[in-house]
């Protein structure tokens, strides 16, 4: 039997000061896998972040008997619980009641929440249907948090030296009320800080397995340290933290430091940055522009660039070239090149990467084209075959990659590739740029 | 404190045959928001179209002791406990170890996953470090589930009446050991079954409780059905089922055709196509090409055609016309339209769809323009104000949309409901086609 590596890499134990959330999420639609469940990611990240380690998150049934017995078990065990889903008009909706049962708190019907409710159907010009005046009801010792977005407020109860949080299920409407009404109060309540637990160490291009062999040396000369990876498409993020407060936060960086100093242009950022965010943090820095152009990403490699605030600080657009006729009108792509290479090659990347870059006056230009699969490969580029190309102020390249896997998945890999070799010739250009005698 | 509409709404209580699934999904990196948990979405969906509805989901963090008392919960309470994640190779992966202990068994050396675990390294051209010897561990009495995407290979335990399922984290290695060697099993065992339990009706355009109004008088005249709804972006979907067998599948059937015949073009589709592939399916059917072209949703327009397979069939291709010179220059949008309606307009958004249905030779243009935010933004047109374009060969129009939210949001609403418009565009084309006379 395999042991644990080492035992300094255990994660810090929970003090005993540390208070314990636990999240609740009903519905289910989130059980039988009709809507994703965010909720754990978003409101996990946002109590990480505070220094807070949710405990455990549960997902139940619409079914008051399943809402009460996993209820009445976190309320017992847990300082902080937080609710979501569950507080809207349709007969499935049960969790208000059920837990007033368990609190011993009677539901008081609320003229201002109704008001806010009719106020907000009439605004869209829909009839206020009976049923909405369920979520006109609050706990008769508890506060109401309003909801800007939707009609069923969140609910807010301090009982028994604890706290219950229950938000309305739909993310446009918790997220608001989460940030802006729940932060707040747990952060007065001592209940979450505003420091991050730890620092992590964001990295592409190395496998887990062979980042903890080279990080490891480092950590053996530093016990007490809490060490966890996370292995996404094509990133490792490796996260640094201290068992019972023995390291500062300062002598965590220090540690971090000599980790990155090991990885070069691997290294990505610290923290939670995705690999877009920082690629075009490196063009905004250094006043470069972007185009995109793509065949089997279909638009996900422009769409990851759009997804950053203030995207058209340096994206100048992109062209989905999805047929051999798209490439050649809109990328300026030549026939006999695809009829020679074809459209799944090295050439034809390339051609794509300058095309566009050209067309829209970019300074970089990056291309992907390959095989999503599952129809349309060849014996030499079977599904997953990906090709990029790039045209930066260095030069034009491509580079062949090899994802096999389902069609979402090669998409998103291929992606991620490229956006982190256009990352890694950003950096390689601004570094010629300083020092312009060496690579 | 308002009642519940109706008694005969509930859900079926899960009957005493009915075998109980739990999931447990590992990881602090889960808890703490750093990776989306999408494995409640696919393996709840994957049960529940095969009659299981996953009584609950558990996430807890990567520490052996709460390993071991959420597995020896689920395990007393449950028929099988199907766990994902801490099968890896790094000193954070504990689950074999503390699962071994609670069920009686050693964990034994396989060499045969060790050969496997080398030779993918060796495929990979990466060295096999020391610590990925961890993952040749399997249970003395289990069997071994292959896993062709990665190192660490699924397991599976039969014991003490029960089933137990590990299962890797990352998706593309979980999937397929899923579908391929985990279903057939457990249907084998007659745990789960091939039919679904439920039939979904998905409709746009329609509020959540808007639709339990039109529907209500139907289920009122069927006593013991299960009704459940659930609220999308633009969508709702409604799901009926048959408390303990008394309807049976053609009765249910009958039931939701009712339904639908209340909701005209608002009905999108039985089951769980999303709202992208039926509009693809009507545009195939009908011989017809689509174009787009878009600003503010950067992509993602093009991105939710792509993601549907043989989607070169029918998509043409897509402009991301991220500045007005990228409108002007490839969609041929005439400056003075941009300098005097703006490119956030009626006009400019039909000008976009037809410039890109143009430009590509497709039949359908569609075309998204408008402000995602948080900046860029006018008093006229506040962030979240949409136009979306039509080109179709029954005309050119367009649509003003309002959705203010965070970006992301904005993106995603716009994207849908201009699919959605397709949809309908093209169900409208078809129909006036079979009955030139009616609209």
């Amino acid at each position: 039997m395999a042991a644990h590596p080492s035992n300094n890499s255990q994660p810090p134990p929970a003090g005993k000061s540390t208070p314990r959330f636990e999240l609740i999420t009903l519905g289910d639609e989130l059980l039988l896998g009709l809507t994703a469940n965010s909720h754990l990611t978003w409101i996990g990240s946002q109590l990480g972040r505070r220094g807070v380690l949710l405990e455990r998150h549960v997902t139940i049934t619409d079914e008051a008997p399943a809402i009460a017995a996993q209820f009445a078990e976190s309320w017992a065990r847990a300082d902080v619980v937080i609710t979501t889903g569950g507080l809207g008009p349709t007969c499935d909706d049960r969790s208000r009641e059920v837990v007033a049962d368990i609190l011993g708190q009677e539901l008081v019907f609320d003229a201002g929440i109704m008001r806010a409710i009719e106020e907000r159907f009439a605004k869209f010009n829909r009839p206020c249907t009976p049923n909405n005046r369920k979520q006109a009801f609050r706990f008769s010792r508890g506060e109401v948090l309003p909801n800007p977005n939707g009609t069923a407020p969140g609910l807010w109860v301090q009982q028994d030296g604890k706290v219950l949080v229950m938000l309305p299920g739909p993310p446009n409407e918790l997220q608001p009320i989460f940030l802006e009404q729940v932060v707040p109060r747990l952060a007065q309540l001592g209940l979450i800080s505003e420091q991050e637990s730890y620092i992590q160490i964001r990295t592409a291009g190395v496998g887990e397995s062979m980042l903890e062999t080279r990080f490891q040396p480092i950590f053996d000369r530093h016990p007490g340290l809490g060490i966890a990876y996370c292995a996404h498409q094509w990133q490792v993020d490796c996260r640094i933290s201290s068992a019972n407060g023995r390291y500062s936060r300062a002598a965590l960086q220090q540690i971090a430091d000599e980790c990155v100093a090991l990885l070069g242009d691997d290294f990505i950022c610290f923290g939670h940055d995705p690999l877009a965010k920082v690629a075009s943090d490196h063009l905004r820095n250094h006043g470069r522009t972007l185009a995109v152009a793509e065949s089997c990403t279909g638009g996900l490699l422009a769409n990851s660039f759009t997804d950053i605030c203030g995207a058209s600080k340096f994206f100048m657009g992109g062209i989905v070239s999805y047929s051999n006729d798209a490439k050649m009108l809109l990328l300026d792509c030549p026939e006999c090149l695809l009829s020679q290479h074809g459209a799944v090659s090295a050439e034809c990347a390339v051609a794509m990467a300058s095309g566009v870059a050209e067309q829209l006056s970019a300074d970089y230009g990056l291309a992907i084209t390959g095989y999503a699969g599952p129809t349309g490969s060849h014996e030499d580029n079977p599904t997953g075959t990906i090709y990029i190309g790039m045209h930066s102020p260095l030069g034009d390249w491509s580079k062949k990659l090899s994802y096999p896997g389902q069609r979402q998945t090669v998409k998103l890999r291929a992606v991620t590739a490229a956006i982190d070799w256009l990352r890694r010739e950003v950096v390689r250009e601004a570094r010629r740029a300083e020092s312009p005698m060496v690579n």
